[in-house]
């Protein structure tokens, strides 16, 4: 196997396993090369990694090392997404009254989704969650790709018990933005006792849904260790939560306000 | 920049965007190298991402060509993705009564989730969809990795139709797992009219929500392309569909019967 290859394959496995620890004893049997070889192998990969801006590699030392890929964005391709983001998310034809925004075409579409997961990987990438955890529907894919990167299980908090979900625990809410009472309910064998938790929604108004997850993790004697919103309203100014963070800020929406806000979060690291 | 760094970032950008086409010509300016060296650097990359078993790179010619990365799964790594996903299905404390199982440890598994969505886009890879469906919510991060690999938008039909999805369309459909009228709805601006989808599901039993979706896809005037689903159930033998490609088969799963019955679809190709 020539050197190439080898390099190429290697990078190939790493970057399709993101933050999965491979040991280098895994990849001397893969390549039938020696240790030696391997490591100036990792090294050449990193650098080409580094190149092409979406991580890098991290080597973990002692017995239970190894490498692994470290997914990444950088500021200008943040930039970027933050801009294509506002801009889509500004379309007037996704105006549907009462408030909102039709915006399932954005937060379905596996392009600027993966992009927005990039961000919140890096964000929390030091947070030592064992889940990432969302409430259905609209976030799912985005926390899916989050989970991804992170090489985390999602959790999915329904907004109903369904029976494929054994024995639940559910908890009563305040949403704002539909100014009622809600409710959440979560498998008991969704989480184990203890965990960390890592928040990811598609969107934030009042913050109630998010304090209803913390409830939730907080009935599982668990932690929530980040919050991360791709959208959060400017109004109201004090939401429920503090710790969070978007990436974009959205302004007023009502219908008589033609022209829909947007502001980049310059602040997200 | 070295020639090993080129292939290794060339593989970087097009396994990061799968089935997107990129123009001999970006790489080019990217990597500030002649047509030439740049086609020599794609079949160094090609050679390499087909030993890494992930797929392959394919070139298209005529004035719109270029070349794409197409996610690939072996036959021996379907094997050993059934052999797991069966295993893990037939833990008996997945059972929670009522002929229902708990899934979603599974079915929000980053690991196990990517690789039962590779089958799907390998599958489907040719029926030319322009959208990937599912309805919520346990499917959405399968349907969203197939949308992924086949660089196409997914569209989540909902249960209730909700204020932010605008105008809607909704039908009632019968489900044989909950023996009930059951009802769906899809924002009227989720898909083009004439467009051709592909359905992915976690789960079929009668084949009830499959033929819903089928239905709603026909009142924006579509086509279905191909219907995926990770498990189908043995029973009932004659499904309401019948073109469908599931993974695995699930036996009778009612609580007297304390043996989960799992057999692998060896005839997915």
């Amino acid at each position: 196997m020539k050197r190439m290859e080898r390099v190429a394959a290697l990078i190939n496995i790493l970057t399709e396993h993101p933050t999965q620890v491979y040991t280098l004893q895994y990849f001397c049997d893969l390549f039938g090369a020696a240790k030696s070889s391997i490591s100036e192998d990792i090294q050449a990969a990193n650098n080409s990694i580094k190149i092409s801006g979406f991580g890098f590699l991290e080597t973990i030392a002692g017995a239970k090392g190894g490498v692994r890929f470290i997914p990444d964005i950088s500021e200008e391709n943040i930039k970027i997404l933050q801009k294509e983001f506002c801009e889509r998310l500004s379309e007037p034809s996704r105006m549907v009254g009462g408030n909102f925004l039709y915006t399932s075409d954005i937060f379905y579409d596996p392009s600027i989704v993966r992009r927005i997961a990039l961000i919140f990987a890096k964000k929390f990438r030091k947070c030592e969650a064992n889940y990432v955890a969302t409430i259905e529907t609209k976030g799912i894919p985005l926390a899916f790709m989050v989970s991804h990167y992170l090489n985390l299980p999602l959790v999915v908090v329904r907004r109903d018990a369904k029976i494929s979900e054994g024995s639940t625990i559910s908890i009563n809410y305040f949403s704002g933005s539909n100014d009622r009472l809600q409710k959440m309910s979560m498998s008991k064998r969704a989480i184990e006792p203890n965990s960390k938790v890592l928040i990811i929604d598609d969107f934030m108004r009042g913050g109630g849904s998010i304090v209803g997850m913390s409830e939730m993790i907080k009935e599982f004697n668990g932690k929530v260790v980040g919050i991360g919103v791709a959208i959060a309203s400017i109004e109201p100014e004090k939401k429920k939560v503090d710790d969070y963070t978007s990436v974009v800020f959205l302004g007023d929406i009502s219908l008589e306000n033609k022209n829909i806000v947007l502001k980049s979060n310059e602040n997200i690291f």
